[in-house]
């Protein structure tokens, strides 16, 4: 079976809705994980439409041409005057699936109230569907979290002198290897380095320096974050050390994790073992189309760990003082899992 | 009065809503162009709570550090456990304004359901508040412009072979400016080009070239067309002037135009004048801390063109044969308009 009706049967199984709607961004390049992967393709403004039996892809006169020639599923137009009649008729008067989060308000209204569409928030199923991942997709993060090494391996951060140049040097160097970012990067020297989203600044690279970067390629992304050291950070190197401990033993022990909260739990006993603070953020996280996405790692998670990807992050954050954060990504190929 | 200050009080100016409610986006850079112009900085996963008198930014706890480097209002922690009753306290019993286009569905039904907020959509108020340009925010725009003609100004499009390498290419000279892409270029040759939101491809480039290029500066967006044409193109570059003769009669009739319709109705003139075919999009838009903002261009648009920053943007597009655009952007200060 085709993969992209293969995701719509999986949508589907089991489901209590009889249809689920899925809308692009308002403009090329913005995200739209679920249109993406359920349609296959990525041509802003559109609807997918689906039903068990097959799909519909909506798009406006200025995206037609464009999508006929992407979309697995047949086009239509999208037209102002018909989109409401036009959803109803594929759609049925059944209850209808659609992502709460990434639909605007404005449009869940009109889905609604014009479109008189029985509209369910289906976002979690949907994020459970993507989170199992087929053999092209864990080949398409391999080669993203592939790209991004190249360049962290080939890396001399003390090469420049502020977080911002360094921080350009990596936007640079994957667009050089024909990708994008997959995020906004973080370059963080000193005391910017205990705030975990810090923004790359003005400040003068020195003692050590904390990478957090990934490039996204054929739309999958990668996230891998590093310190780099020079030989006075002491502290800063004796914490790092104790995060990579943390991921090692981490991966040893994930054959035995089903569940998010498997993973969170287990973290949370080897953070005290090693003497790390706790973490102000999860774990780590399910990687795909997204950066975030399924599984979720917090203490409560029940969600499966079947097929995940996962960029899984110990870091420890001195506040005022200085952070460090060790990431990399694994795959659970049939049970196994292994860093990619 | 300080500027931020000064928007909240445009805002409010004869709203019938006692306070404002604006959200960032989930992650660091994404786009929320009214949290960003109403609270002044940028901080992913916060809100802006706004009244006549003065403001509130909620920031996660991971956050919270960066928010009060940057925020202009007070911050407070926004915990998951009593956000609710926070929104509450800070925005009151009436009306809440917030942007339907911004705000995701599932924190819509949040915010009415378990804030028990009585929200109302007010984004078209707040595009038009930002539609108006301040002194500061000009410069800006016109730094951007500045910056993305240097690259343009300096390109030699027919030294890449491919519409992506040319692509790859303008998004490295916006890193090396200290900026970035403000949109996903657009570079198409051939038939590409009569797809206005053609995505660049491995197309070789021959005949001519049409270039849709921006850069990002501090926080401020740029948008320019340009074509570049082989001696062979001739009918390419014989509509590429059509396209700039009705740029430059837009330009000087812009005096005589005060909302966005006199602008579209005038140019659906110039277009028959010019025995230039329909437009499949509208003559132009404004822009700001978006690509695409107020005022909106349309033939029955009503919005204001006072203080009006606008991206002009003649084009010809021939089903399966070719397209060319000209597009330049243009500011209307104390009344007169002039090129930026």
């Amino acid at each position: 079976m085709n993969e992209i009706a293969e995701r719509r049967k999986r949508l589907f199984s089991g489901a209590r809705f009889s249809s689920a709607l899925f809308r692009a961004g308002d403009t090329p390049g913005e995200a739209s994980a679920n249109f993406e992967y359920f349609s296959g393709c990525s041509i802003d403004g559109s609807y997918v439409a689906l039903t068990r039996k097959g799909g519909s892809l909506f798009a406006n006169g200025m995206n037609l041409a464009q999508a006929r020639k992407e979309s697995f599923y047949p086009v239509k137009l999208l037209s102002y005057k018909t989109v409401c009649k036009d959803l109803r008729k594929v759609c049925g008067r059944g209850k209808v699936a659609f992502s709460g989060s990434e639909l605007s308000a404005n449009k869940y209204v009109a889905l609604r109230k014009r479109a008189k569409l029985d509209i369910v928030d289906e976002s979690e199923r949907a994020l459970a569907v993507r989170g199992k991942k087929s053999a092209t997709e864990i080949a398409r993060l391999s080669a993203a979290a592939k790209a991004t090494k190249k360049i962290l391996d080939s890396l001399s951060p003390w090469d420049f002198k502020t977080e911002k140049e360094l921080d350009s040097h990596l936007r640079i160097e994957a667009l050089r290897a024909g990708c994008e970012v997959a995020f906004e990067p973080i370059v963080a020297t000193g005391k910017n380095s205990s705030l975990p989203h810090h923004r790359s600044g003005a400040a003068k690279l020195a003692g050590h320096v904390l990478i957090d970067f990934g490039v996204k390629k054929e739309s999958y992304c990668a996230d891998f974050s590093r310190c780099y050291f020079k030989p006075s950070a002491k502290k800063e190197k004796e914490a790092y050390g104790k995060c990579e401990t943390v991921f090692e033993k981490l991966l040893d022990a994930l054959p035995d994790c089903s569940k998010g909260k498997d993973v969170a739990q287990l973290s949370e006993k080897l953070f005290k073992e090693n003497g790390l603070p706790a973490l102000i953020h999860s774990i780590g996280h399910g990687i795909g189309l997204e950066v975030h996405e399924y599984p979720h790692l917090g203490l409560k998670s029940e969600d499966s760990l079947e097929g995940a990807v996962l960029a899984l992050e110990p870091a420890a954050y001195y506040q005022n003082r200085f952070g460090v954060r060790f990431e990399k990504m694994v795959a659970n190929v049939k049970g196994k899992w292994k860093e990619i």
